[in-house]
């Protein structure tokens, strides 16, 4: 009886009901709410576009986290979300951008990059032309500094609830042994040091807004800075002291840190700062000083002034170096710490945090 | 000369700008652009709202990155963004439930949660004192799990393109020894377990979208479960074959990710299905199966059938557990792996991934 029962209630295979048209998922163009939905679809999703480009197949773990091999004892740990407008810009796009971004909080820190996570917000709508785009410039910019992209996770909300595609990565790395940076260990005398041109990120992304156009185009920086990092650790040890990416705020904001938190002054030569005229002409043009504009593929490093000329020599080794200059020192302060520009004409102006307001959606 | 110039060029620092009355920044109800600018106003944000939430002073790190003591050689590494809308909802709130989401994942992995990582994406316009709340329910969420907010990142989008606030947590834990965790080692026999009832964090915020009230009002399950899971792994050991937190797509979807990975038959009892009365008269009202919709409370266990009553009777023992069932079991299959239900009359249902389509920003 009870049998007969099972076979009269069972739903075999063959009466599931159809795959419906807009099922039919190859042929959905545009994201659609139901892509978050923790369903057929997002699966499809997953399978179709995310995970053939992540990986060799083998390296890629489709669960909700991934175990990674640490051969150290100490990790480092970061994040960062992106929400860059335009999404496309001269230089880059927020799928590199999102790489680049923590694969060099990682690398400024002293640490190798490992792994990385990816976590997409989408917004009901986006093109999957444009993911797609998004996605490829993510793998390969993954794959060019070789770093894997580990775990995931996808949301999508409604039209108008998000602005096309917001990205977080997180990331770990490993401390590289030779690595002791700290706010602390900045003294006076030590050398300030940069890798090239400042504000062409932030530049690159105003003119595009605003519609500017230049005979020579401006171009972001944005690039992985973790070749330069670990050059100056293996080779430097314990003479380099700090490093940092000044992205947000630019170096005016990241030098005030410096500043406040060593207790030191800070002196820069403003007629030692790499700049590209082009981006100078911009920023002229638009009213911005380009100590506040946000740079994505600089690092700002701190050196015993031993060590500065070779340090410099290093960096002009590497393509992403080849602008590296000397562009300020580290001196005694008599009173509440202070960045100082020293100008072309051997003034002296005060370089403040910036209040935050110049340029929004940068990164 | 030289030095009369410095003095005439020299800003002195009781010559710079007074503060103007709108960086009056204790005055600052609402969320503006420059809070993600990376400049002061985002400095005193994060200052004043985030650092004094997070830790005891000591252990919060306030550099883009963080450095964490690892006590193994293998660590788990996830991440999840959160949309949830409403922000706040019966049992918990956008917040609340960004460290238990990270924290569960970390948990049904096997690992012992260490830190996350806070990435907030703020609209602007966003009221201070929501911030505040959401803040403070992270901070207290994160205190009750024993875990760290380690590292974070402030991004601000102009009103309209964003929906007040979404937040990504990222999640570093530490492999525990005695897990052994994954979908090749569930075998036919094996038993199926829950920690409770099922369906009630969405049916929670569905209702609260619908405007339905009911007398016992519903609440959702949102909490952190690495207890459990520790629990089961410390005493059942490799008996323990895999957990999973049946989130958006709710049971359905993982236990048809269980079938298709394993290679297996999922046979679920209904009468053994422990569900909420209220929840169950909800998601009639409003057209919902309960098994595709999302739990933020509850794991999923496969274990070796052996030790099912002891792990059942080990969950009762733990507030989080006292609803704790066998709910099914891990059958041969004869084809294509199937989720099966078995229905309340002795009938078979086949219960398939839900399309994705019910529950659109459910967390």
């Amino acid at each position: 009886m009870d049998e007969v029962q099972n076979h009269a209630f069972r739903l075999r295979r063959e009466d599931m009901p159809p795959v419906k048209k807009r099922e039919n998922m190859e042929e959905i163009k545009k994201i659609m709410l139901a892509h978050g939905g923790g369903g057929r679809l997002m699966g499809d999703l997953i399978a179709r576009m995310i995970v053939p480009k992540f990986g060799d197949g083998q390296s890629v773990q489709l669960t909700d986290s991934a175990v990674i091999d640490v051969p150290s004892d100490k990790i480092c740990f970061t994040t960062d979300s992106f929400v860059v407008q335009p999404l496309f810009f001269n230089g880059g796009d927020i799928g590199k951008l999102s790489v680049c971004g923590t694969v060099n909080d990682l690398a400024v820190a002293g640490a190798k990059p490992m792994a990385l996570s990816l976590s997409l917000i989408l917004e009901e709508g986006l093109d999957m032309d444009i993911l797609e785009k998004i996605l490829q410039s993510i793998a390969d910019t993954a794959k060019a500094a070789n770093v894997n992209i580990v775990t995931g996770d996808t949301k999508v909300v409604e039209t108008g609830s998000a602005d096309g595609i917001f990205i977080n990565t997180s990331g770990v790395g490993v401390l590289m042994d030779n690595a002791d940076l700290s706010f602390a260990r900045i003294k006076p005398g030590d050398a300030i040091l940069i890798n090239g041109t400042l504000g062409d990120h932030g530049m690159t992304i105003m003119s595009q807004r605003e519609g500017l156009k230049f005979d020579t185009p401006l171009s972001s920086d944005c690039a992985c800075l973790h070749e330069l990092t670990q050059m100056l650790c293996e080779n430097c040890g314990e003479a380099v002291k700090f490093m940092r990416d000044p992205t947000r705020g630019g170096l005016a904001a990241t030098l005030n840190e410096v500043a406040k938190s060593s207790g030191v002054n800070v002196e820069l030569t403003e007629t030692a700062l790499p700049i590209d005229k082009t981006v100078q002409t911009a920023a002229d043009m638009l009213g911005f000083d380009l100590l506040n504009i946000a740079n994505e593929g600089k690092v700002l490093a701190v050196v015993d002034a031993a060590v500065a000329d070779k340090a410099i020599d290093l960096w002009k080794s590497h393509p992403l170096g080849k602008k590296a200059a000397v562009i300020g020192t580290i001196a005694e302060t008599d009173d509440s710490p202070l960045v100082e520009l020293v100008t072309k004409i051997g003034g002296r102006r005060i370089v403040q945090t910036p209040y935050g307001r110049e340029l929004p959606r940068i990164c």
